[in-house]
Formats: structure tokens, C-alpha cells, sequence
């Protein structure tokens, strides 16, 4: 078990890491005067609990506890680190972060979790001052990685190590702010962005749904992969960074913002950018970096189709738009022997550790060619008929890695009243490569008896026909295996 | 065959003008004066596609040609619509659309693809500027859905919505911008962001570097689903978006951009706001909007994790660290027989039509049961040692619903220098109900030469222990099964 962490404020962002903390297996301690701290609380550990068991397959230790305590001393005494995240006042942050330096140890980090305010502020009534630190997360603070890392003037160096080396081991992404600056880095960027957007709709140029569609259906795709100044150097093209600035540069100069206070884009500023540009970019080509990009769109865009939202649902209309299109090629395939009814493409969250499908996704993808196959014989679920798998050999004869289509080919090796037996191949489209094979054996279920029965003759009507199609097939060579011994 | 279209100028947002046209099936006919236009095209033709294969399964129409020709009016003359793309200088621009009002069909769409210029004085000089209409794309045009349209004076309204439906059919997403303003919206945005961006590194907060990492680690990711607005609401908690603008109102005043003249958060711009977001939200609850973001982030991360950069390298840096520290927690457990090494919980997520996990997740814990056994007997991944499995077997013989608890019973079969023949049992923990059986083969692989090796030593030592104490249980009933016939 790792060692306990103490909390002070339970609102979203207390509440985050909480369960952030947990997650990771820290016992949590967490004080908030809020009524409703506890509910909070509960609430963000059941999404990030959620959450995690869909982000990774990797083994997280076993859950710490979560106590929400009374006092701001029994949530910081004894713990090993403190995260202060109360509302974003500085007298109020100032008192409590200066009553947990005298509850905790004199070396227990004491982290604030605010958006903007000074470190040398927030420190100046703490004992020990030099083992405070910023540590400013993001919304949900269980699933975002940035934490930005800030010292005041009395701040140690250590300190900050320190700290970056906690967030890093919850999987976060430490940002070491080296100038104390208000809002430090990404919030004056967000500041930004959001007084602009404030602007646009208090002078109805657009609404709050619009302002956001200007976003997300454009330039917030980029941003989750590269920041402004690695898009615009790909935007540059050939010449690069230098030539998008000269080129957008006289853009500065115009009323593009409501906010003003333009920086001179000098030679100097113009000369840093590219030499900060090149390092960043670390010797990669335009071709490398935009190939980069476009295959994180396209993964994002893919992400975002699963839960048909956003730019997903931009391109789960296209697709539909394309099928209805399409002249009718999949609709007859009746007499084909062997079937071939279902295709998918390799998610990225299907790939585990070895860099291929996890195993268990070969199966999803033969189950979802056995639904298919329901499907095509006119299994009504309605009506309480169902087939439940019983039994599946699978082989894994290569192997499935990210963004790959395939697609299933089925072949029926018998069937009776309540069996089916069927046996499929995935092949790699590209290239019809045999990647797979499942053997499986499924049952009719009368779902409302809830037991094992007869299909309905319309089904077994349908049944018999594909069977006799596929009845001169040869037998699959793989059919019939058991798994041999290994000494 | 779609209809034909021209474009004027083959840059960076020209060239994937034209790649996105030509993969829509249109046969584009572009002019650009500069020597390399021609390869500028052909490369972003080429990304487009590669893109494409990607991004989609369904039909795309036949691919149409793309020609470079010498003149503009070449590139207009016949066609059913003009798009422009020029360099973003208003001189320019102007005379370019003219030229091209005068050589294309008089009912033609003539847009522009500048990125903030105002259409009133782009249409100036055109004849029939009625036609006329900003379609403001983001690079890369061929990947990212948003074009903000946007008319002049002169504009009539039909061209807003025949331009807005030729974009939609390229599976674009486009934003009416109802009010003439510099930058429209969008750009707006990214101004001030980029605005601010430049004040960073001008003042030496930050590196380009740092700027980059404060958005695409933080922010970023959730402006790819969800723009600030949207994103604030859900911060706000249950108490949504008034309390969040209240709460961070006064933060407006503080000095947290370089960028000034802030608007103010009048009792009318606050009920405005509130009144739009909550049309946004259409009725859904705090608790819907949060899952519909951690779901998007979830699948947005892994989208990345298969690039390994950015938010994705970070997550695939955890899952190292926790498959390296797990092996030490598992440690005790040596001599027990059969092993009991995995336990799980039933997601809700598992479940499919038939009201029980879906036969993949029954596998998806064998799958993990299999790396709970691989950490237990030591194997390292660093070094290059891994086990793939060849071959499954499974047999179901009992349902697991939503929430049950369960755990794995592993059985050593048997093993050889490169093989590994295991046998589990996965049993409901409440009231230890054997629900399915897994045997599986597993191959040693050397995964930096990529092929089937002995296992290290070490390995072998530990799992013959294992074998040992495991010589004494019986053989299971289920191991060496084969799907007998169905008729």
C-alpha cells in the first residue's frame, strides 16, 4: 500500500483527486465544512473507477480508502503529502495551507492545487514554507495528466522534484513552471481563449453552442495531440516555422481579438521561436510530423465515432451518408458459401502490452460475426430467441495491430433444432491474411423460460438453406481441434 | 461522378482543398502560380489518402483527378464551384475572386478560404458577388470536419446554405457564422490564444515546448469533444453553469492574460450564457454530460497510446510502471494449488443484449489471469520475453452479471522450454459457481527478434516449481475438449 495522502477542499477538483489518489493506492484523509462533500466524494471515485477500467488493462493496486474527516488536522496529520483545493480565494487558501503546515510534518509536501494564484503568497503564513508547491490539475483531475508544478520565493528546489515525482507515479504529467508567473502557463492561455469566447457571445456574434463547435469540430482535434506551436509549424509547410510567422505575422496587427496588447513579433522573438521550434520538433521531418498528426485525428476522430459525439458523429454521418449512397453489395449474400458478413477495424484500445489485439478482442470480433450471422437468419430477440455460445475453440495464427480492417468469414458445419455449429476465419483485409479461427458450438434459448429449446421453424428454415450451400465446402482444417499436451 | 470544381492556389490549405474534393469524387482542376504547387498537391493527395484508409470503412466514391493547370481561368471555367486559397493578403484576394467571378458560370459559388478577412470587401470587385461566401476549412482540410461559413453585404442567403450542403456532402461540419466579424469565430479564438502563446515566450515563462505540453496534456484533450462552454458546465458541478460563472468570475479581473479589455459579467450576459448552455446541455444531467466526457477522454487517450505521444505516451509510461510493480505484490501465492491469482468485477459495460458479460470478457479475464501467472513467475518484458497464446478453449457453463465479484483458479498442465499449457477456472467469488473453463497454449517470444524462442532460464526454474507442486491435482475434467458435431 502506498502511503496516505491528506485532502483540504472536496468540491470537483478535491473530489478528482481524491480518486486520483486512490486509484493509485494511497489511502485518502479528506476535510471539506461542505455538507455535501461526502456525496461529492463517492461521486468522482465511481467515474473514475469507471474510467479506468476502461483507460488500461494494466494491473492499478488495490484501491486505497477514501475517509472524509472533520477536522483539516485529522486529514493532514500523520499523512505523507498534502493537496490543499479549496475555492480559489487567496485569504482563505492562505489560512488553511498555513494551518496544515503546523498539523502535518515539517518535510510533508504541501501542494495548492490553484489555478493562478501566487506560490509566494499562498506560502507567506506557512511553517516551512520551502516544501510548498503548486500543483495545479486539470478537470477530471482523474483522467487528465497535466499538473502544473509552481514554487514560490521561499520554495526549495527539492520540492518541486519532489512533487513532480508523486503526480508522475499517479500517471500524471508533471509541467514544471519555471517563472512564477498569475495563471501560470496553460491558464493564461485558457484565460485567453475564454475571454475571447466571452466576448463573441456578449456581442452575439455566436452562441455558447456555437463558440464550442468552433472548437471541437476543429481546432481542439489538434490540440489533444500538439499545442499551437507545433501545429503552426507543420502549417508552415516546407519552409517551416519561419515562414508561417512572417506570414501570419502582419496578422498580429489586425482586429482578429477583442483582447489587446499585442506582442512585436521582432527579430529577436522571431529567432527564439524557431530555435525553440527546431529543438522541439527534434530533427523530424514535415512528412513525419504531419503523418504524426493525422494518424492521431484519425484515432481521435475514430474515438470520438464510438460514442457517436463531437467530430465522431460528423464522420458516423458521412458513413452513413456513403452506405446509402453505395450501390446494394452487401444486402443479397445468401448462397454465399462461405458467408461473409461482418468487418471491423482494429481500435486502438484494443491493443494491449504486446503491441497487438489482446486476445479477448479476436473473440469480440467473432462474436460480433456470430450476431451477424443471427441477424442474417432472422433471429428475433423480441420474440424471446436468442443462441448462447457454449463452447469455442479459437487459434491465433498472426496477429491484429491498430487501425487494421478485417473481416470474418463464416462457414456453417451443422446445425439441428437448438444446435448451431459454426466455424469462422478473420483475415487481414489488406492483404486476406489468416489471422484467426473460431470453432464455436451455440444453443437456442427460449429467453423467456429462460431454458435451452427448439428454434422456431422460420429460422431453422433459414438455417437449412445456408447449410445446404455450405455443404460442399470442405471441412475447415482447424475443426474439430483439442489442444495438445506440451510434455 | 460528382461534378467538377476549381481552386485557386495550391498551398498548405489549398492542396488539401484538393485532396479532400478528389476523395469526395470530384474532379478538381486547380491554378496556383508558385513552381511547387504541383508537389505540394501530390503530397497532401497522398496524406489524404493514407488518412482516408484510416479513418473509414464505408464506400468512397471513386476518386476523382486532380489537374494543375497554368491559368485561373483554366481552373474555373466550366466548373460547379470555385474555391479560393489564396495567401491571406485582402489585395490579392480581392482581384483573384474578381477575375474568377468573371470566368466561372454565373450562379457558381466563388468561396474563399481566408481565415478572417471580411467578406463584404473580399465580394468588392466580383461580379455577381450574391455568390460569394467565406468557407474558412482548418489544416489539415482533408481530415478536420469544421468550415466556418460566413457572407458579405452582398451574400444572398442561399449561397450560405448551398455552400454549407456542398461542405456537409465532403463529410464536413460547417458553422454558420451569422454576424460578419473579423477572424469570424474560430480564429478569434485561436488569437487570442495564440496571442497570449507568443506573450509566453516573448517574456520567458515558457518555451514553445512548455506551451504545447500546457494544452495537449490538459485542456487539449477535452476541446477535441467539448469546447469551453460545455466543458465549464460540467465543471460547475450539480450547481452547473451559473455557479462556475460566478465562481470564477471574479477571476476576470485578475491579471491572469497579458491580453486586456475583459468583458463584463453583467447580470444579462450571465443569464444569457445560462439560458444557451442550458439548450446546449438538451436536457441532459450533470451526471450524463460527465460520462459522455470521460468516455470521449478515455478513447481519445488510447487513440493516442497507439502513436505512443502525447496524453497516449504518457499512459503507456503508467502501464510500465504498474506491470513492473506488480509482480512484488503478487509475490506470495508459490506453492498454492491451483493458483488463485486474479480477481474481477463484472463492468456494467460487459453486459450485452442477452443480460450477461459478453463472451469476450469471459476471455478478457482468462487473458489477465494468463498476465497475473506471467508476473507471478517473473517474466520481463524489458528484457524482451513475452508469451503470446496460440490456442484457446473455452467452455461456458454459467452467466456473470453486472457488478458479481470474480476470481481465477489457474492449473498448470504442463510446459516445456518455449510452451506453456495452463488451465483456468472462473468462479462467481459469492458462492463459488464455475461459470467457464480456459485452456490455452502459450508460445515463448522473443520479442525483439520478433519469433518463437526458449524461455530465460529463471523463468523456467520458477515455473517448474510451480509444475511440481501442481503434479499432484487432478487432470480437469474440461482439458483436452474438442466441439464435437452438431449433426
Amino acid at each position: 500500500m502506498a502511503d496516505a495522502v491528506g485532502l483540504i477542499g472536496g468540491g470537483v477538483i478535491g473530489g478528482g483527486w481524491a480518486a486520483r489518489f486512490a486509484i493509485g493506492g494511497h489511502d485518502v484523509r479528506l476535510y471539506d465544512p461542505a455538507p455535501d462533500a461526502a456525496a461529492t466524494v463517492v461521486a468522482a471515485l465511481e467515474n473514475a473507477r469507471r474510467a479506468h477500467r476502461r483507460l488500461t488493462l494494466a494491473p492499478l493496486p488495490a484501491e486505497g480508502s477514501v475517509t472524509v474527516v472533520g477536522t483539516l488536522e485529522e486529514a493532514v496529520e500523520g499523512v505523507a503529502f498534502v493537496q490543499e483545493s479549496a475555492p480559489e480565494r487567496e485569504e482563505l487558501k492562505r489560512s488553511l495551507l498555513a494551518a496544515a503546515s503546523r498539523a502535518a510534518g515539517p518535510d510533508v509536501i504541501v501542494a495548492s492545487s490553484t489555478s493562478g494564484l501566487l506560490p509566494t503568497r499562498l506560502q507567506a503564513d506557512m511553517e516551512h514554507p520551502e516544501r510548498f508547491a503548486v500543483g495545479h490539475p486539470f478537470n477530471p483531475v482523474y483522467l487528465l495528466p497535466l499538473v502544473e508544478v509552481c514554487g514560490g520565493e521561499r520554495t526549495a528546489p527539492a520540492t518541486l522534484e519532489r512533487a513532480a515525482e508523486r503526480y508522475r507515479r499517479l500517471g500524471m504529467r508533471p509541467l514544471v513552471v519555471r517563472r512564477e508567473v498569475d495563471a501560470f502557463v496553460a491558464d493564461r492561455l485558457l484565460e485567453a481563449l475564454w475571454r475571447e469566447a466571452l466576448w463573441l457571445v456578449a456581442d452575439d456574434v455566436a452562441t455558447v453552442e456555437e463558440v464550442d463547435d468552433a472548437i471541437r469540430f476543429g481546432a481542439g482535434l489538434r490540440w489533444a495531440c500538439m499545442g499551437p506551436f507545433l501545429t503552426y509549424r507543420i502549417a508552415g509547410g516546407p519552409a517551416g516555422m519561419r515562414h508561417f510567422l512572417e506570414q501570419f505575422g502582419p496578422a498580429l496587427a489586425l482586429p482578429w481579438t477583442r483582447l489587446t496588447e499585442v506582442p512585436e513579433l521582432t527579430d529577436e522573438l522571431l529567432d527564439k521561436i524557431v530555435a525553440q521550434s527546431d529543438a522541439q520538433a527534434g530533427g523530424r521531418s514535415l512528412h513525419e510530423l504531419e503523418r504524426l498528426r493525422d494518424d492521431c485525428l484519425v484515432s481521435i476522430i475514430q474515438g470520438l465515432r464510438v460514442h457517436d459525439f463531437g467530430a465522431g458523429a460528423v464522420l458516423a454521418g458521412y458513413e452513413r451518408a456513403l452506405f446509402a449512397a453505395a450501390p446494394a453489395a452487401a444486402a443479397a449474400a445468401d448462397d454465399e458459401a462461405p458467408l461473409r458478413l461482418h468487418s471491423a477495424v482494429v481500435a486502438p484500445e484494443w491493443i494491449d502490452y504486446n503491441g497487438h489485439a489482446h486476445e479477448s478482442r479476436y473473440l469480440q470480433v467473432f462474436g460480433d460475426a456470430t450476431d451477424a450471422l443471427l441477424r442474417h437468419v432472422g433471429l428475433d430477440l423480441d420474440a424471446g430467441s436468442s443462441y448462447f455460445t457454449v463452447e469455442t475453440h479459437l487459434s491465433h495464427l498472426g496477429q491484429a495491430r491498430a487501425e487494421e480492417r478485417l473481416h470474418v468469414t463464416t462457414q456453417l458445419l451443422g446445425h439441428d433444432e437448438k444446435r448451431l455449429h459454426v466455424f469462422h476465419a478473420l483475415h487481414r483485409t489488406d492483404d486476406e491474411a489468416l489471422l484467426a479461427t473460431a470453432e464455436q458450438m451455440l444453443l437456442h434459448v427460449n429467453t423467456r423460460a429462460d431454458r435451452v429449446a427448439p428454434a422456431p421453424p422460420e429460422l431453422l428454415e433459414r438455417i437449412a438453406r445456408i447449410a445446404r450451400s455450405h455443404a460442399a465446402l470442405p471441412r475447415p482444417e482447424r475443426a474439430g481441434r483439442a489442444i495438445g499436451s506440451a510434455r
